[in-house]
């Protein structure tokens, strides 16, 4: 048995275990390095988007449209869904602590201190808790999503839920920073490298999986060096992997499937 | 000296303490265990509302028009009773942290990690804080309502503000699951019942009280086990109310009061 | 080399370093203690705004506009400056986590629980993630301005960014109160004087500054008494200025210039 988490870049994920095809924060159509079109994704069992930034919410109306999809989200991204015109039927909006049952999978969200915020097409702006998400998709592979949360004291967490996989925003995808309006330079994420290699620390991870970037930059490489720094266990792993890559885990190990890459 | 709560379901409880009658989050005239109708509740002299959630707010509105009583609670809290024709000047909008004196009541609202929006009639969505609740009722009967909150480090909350009584969610109303769109089903409330159990542990409450349910479920049972689990005092009580039950506290012990039932 | 701190009063504050001038929560116009009207203030290199509420946000539309500065933010302070008029590439978005770097000075947005929320002129509400911020001026002074966060366990930001100086509220500027509407009455800031002080343990301050007052009250001098009982460390200063006064900082001393006063 074992789980294949395909990486989009920004956020996306698909992730495919032995009995679920998850996908999350679906950024593709205006992801310059997107390996696949949303057009083209089979059919998800379960949608889950984080919160409404451009970079996470992606192309989750079209495919929630196309394929029917049931969708797990927060308040703002549910006005935006419906906004799109998917069924207010197909999406469950949820927050922090209720966990969801959807085509019978178990999502559990947890706090993202972050924010989740959208103006629809009427002009009218919606807001939302924005959601970090843990699923177990076979006997101890459980997967924690960040959301694009900051750093807090995730100890709880990882004492409650137990993840074992981690996938922990530590940089931002600066070939987007054109889209970020203002006088100002992005000089991080929501997490750097350092932040982010302690909460793999502090959720107890066995491998934390570096998240919110295209290509990687120092900052990744800067995480790869720092997880092992904090770590008590003696054990995490950490990889980051090229969009497009494929990691597959199992309860205990890990490899990386390189994306097929044209000659 | 005693003070009586009096269960209503949901999160819903009048207060009645040596000083004050205070009710919190009335869900009653939708409330199919309902004890009473909004309209035969005594006059409050404080009425509290952790969050704009169709099961906390319930008949707030009704209630404040016809008995003129004041209202602590948060900003969309505030404007859905402004728009249900509340006097704005009857409404005390307040966040974590600022305490707030009303009819010689001091309220004190603490971190709840929830959310609070509503839709107004004209459409617009409203956005607050939600929060949890804590009131001295009489010398050592201090008094901590949840409001909904997930589980979090609620140590420091705990330490600084010494609740004796803490209204803790440990599942959700599953009566009222019908009413949450979506192809989700909820499996848990805000918390469940290990969370609430650890959350009495976190605040070292004197009494766990059971809340957020119509008829007690597993998981208000579970939580009735769990909460001596989690005790490190070895003092800690716990009791579920039915709805309509009166609980009577007095610093160090309590006692319940069945509900008075139709032969 | 030296930093300079001009108190404006609630939580106002022009901050003079070696290299940049920064102006925060410009409260003047309508604040009776003014030490200044926002059309007499040099133009600041960086304008920094923690959240929409009036005693923070105050002139910073009238500031912006006149001097052309960037303005670092949340979005729905945002959504207030370009609703009076000011550009939107005039204004950084950001929120906890994202470093933004502005006029070559580094701003560290970090978490304050708190709200912000506003009106615009077209009856829309706007909601976004009040901030608290750090900037460091100078080697050896960080600066913590706490956007009007309540207490929450603050340990991670101490020990993560270091900071050196932390502007605390300790109260609230009672001579605003009458702006509050509603029955209840405001007994406290976000913080009272303990919590603040607390909050200057959690953050491993050298220096704790009062905030959030106009004439400093009964909790102002509290919090000047209770800073040193809960210091572990044995060197921590305290210092709480009058409106207008001068905080002249450096790593490791700070000194007080009091205001011009006419005779």
């Amino acid at each position: 048995m074992s789980t294949r988490l395909t990486y989009f870049g920004a956020a996306g994920y698909e992730i495919v275990g032995p009995t679920h095809r998850i996908l999350i924060d679906p950024f593709l159509s205006e992801n310059p390095l997107a390996p696949c079109s949303p057009d083209d994704l089979d059919p998800p069992d379960v949608l889950l988007v984080s919160h409404a930034a451009f970079d996470h919410y992606g192309d989750a109306g079209r495919i929630a449209k196309r394929t029917g999809a049931p969708v797990v989200c927060d308040a703002a991204v549910k006005a935006m869904l419906v906004d799109e015109g998917v069924p207010s039927s197909q999406v469950s909006a949820t927050t922090w602590g209720i966990v969801v049952e959807v085509a019978g999978l178990r999502v559990r969200p947890v706090e993202c201190h972050h924010w989740s915020q959208a103006v629809l097409s009427d002009g009218r702006q919606v807001v939302g808790n924005p959601i970090a998400f843990i699923v177990e998709t076979e006997p101890g592979v459980r997967i924690y999503h960040y959301g694009d949360t900051c750093i807090f004291d995730m100890r709880l967490i990882g004492e409650l839920y137990r993840p074992t996989v981690g996938l922990l925003g530590c940089t931002l995808p600066r070939e987007l920073s054109h889209r970020i309006e203002g006088p100002g330079r992005f000089l991080t994420g929501e997490m750097d490298a350092d932040e982010a290699a302690r909460a793999a620390e502090m959720l107890q991870l066995e491998l934390a999986v570096a998240c919110h970037y295209l290509e990687p930059d120092d900052e990744v490489r800067r995480f790869v060096e720092l997880v092992p720094a904090y770590d008590t266990t003696g054990s995490r792993r950490v990889v980051a992997p090229l969009v497009g890559d494929t990691l597959v885990v199992e309860a205990g190990s890990h490899a990386i499937e390189p994306r097929a890459r044209t000659a």
